[in-house]
């Protein structure tokens, strides 16, 4: 079993059951990549990305700002809320490790209200969902993982609106633009960020990447 | 944008704006695969997956059986139901797509009867969904993207129960039992299925897998 949330809720004994797999699916992990120089909290990224897609590529492909797992643990550990582009990632997300904090998550381009903003003024829906967020983000976490327009957008709401995340998780996938959005991401020295190379990426990469920050907060709360 | 719904429902402006960048898509695919020896039908799923995933080695991975493309496009356009493992694959799902011939989805996971029933006979939930739904998948479509027990659980209902699935697409990512489990299904040849090798796959394949599906049915309709 792979990390996604099948949808259902908090249950010990399958929880463990899935622990065990997961363990040994590591193990495996591990074995195969060999040597590597990734500190432990890049590397327990890498690994579960790995985990979640079968592809060892991203170990090749991943960025990771060197403030983005201290400002991820910071922002979990204190309640923060999780902005997605896509219900994928939201319904994604195990609800019992977003209990540990209990961190909200909200996909704001599922929002009817959202619908609206975007016919008036000529949007796609996921702009249009994230700058009516605007400020919302701000001490928060922001993860796309299939719009790169959203990501230009949270970019523009930085540079233009002073509009601050706590991290922003960008890894839209693609042929048409995905790539260029994720490279901007990465220039945008100042926000800590996680994102990937090139074309690929997706909602099970977001949620990897937000279950392996989440496994660290705790860790680091024992 | 990639194949994924953001969970929004049906808007034909920015669907038409979708397509564009899908066509585009597309041709960046076409033109880097370069010639190949897949049919017309086959290679809509395969280009649609390398889409969805930026991941052109699903091109050597991918397995049809020869009767699953008529028996899925039969099956879609008689309404059949869509029967997967995670509420992942149901969000990701298209509605405009979905509301071509009526198709419903349902994530029998996320049943509570299927917590109870999955305690009582000490099963994992995924498997307690789908032995619950038994003849119900008859003629309907199941799709299955994370857990490979619930892989293994409908190649024992259709071994040991008669349950005969129209169409059975086994895309369990992982790497303890999920090449053996997509193994399985492959060797049970009288299954019309379509499948990858190895490790990879995912909610996203799955609903990649679909998508192409939905639209070589309507395309069939016209």
């Amino acid at each position: 079993m792979s990390e996604e949330s099948n949808g259902t809720s908090y249950r010990p004994g399958l929880v463990q059951a899935g622990r065990n797999i997961e363990e040994e699916s590591f193990r495996i992990i591990e074995a195969e990549m060999g040597p590597h120089s990734f500190d432990p909290e890049a590397w327990s990224i890498v690994r579960r990305i790995i985990h979640t897609t079968g592809d060892f590529e991203y170990a090749q492909l991943i960025r990771i700002h060197p403030e983005a797992v201290s400002a991820a643990v910071r922002a979990l550990r204190g309640g923060a809320a999780i902005y997605v582009d896509t219900r994928m990632i939201q319904v994604g997300l195990s609800p019992w490790r977003l209990q540990w904090f209990g961190n909200p998550v909200f996909t704001p381009a599922a929002d009817p209200e959202t619908h609206l903003m975007a016919e008036k003024l000529g949007l796609t829906r996921s702009v249009a969902a994230f700058r009516k967020m605007g400020e919302r983000l701000t001490g928060n976490i922001v993860a796309v993982g299939n719009a790169p327009t959203a990501l230009l957008e949270v970019l523009r709401l930085w540079r233009e609106d002073g509009v601050r995340p706590a991290l922003v998780i960008g890894v839209p996938v693609g042929f048409v633009q995905a790539d260029t959005a994720k490279d901007a991401l990465w220039e945008a020295d100042r926000i800590p960020s996680i994102t990937v190379k090139g074309r690929k990426g997706g909602s099970t990469v977001a949620v990897a990447v937000l279950h392996a920050l989440l496994e660290l907060a705790q860790k680091e709360s024992r």
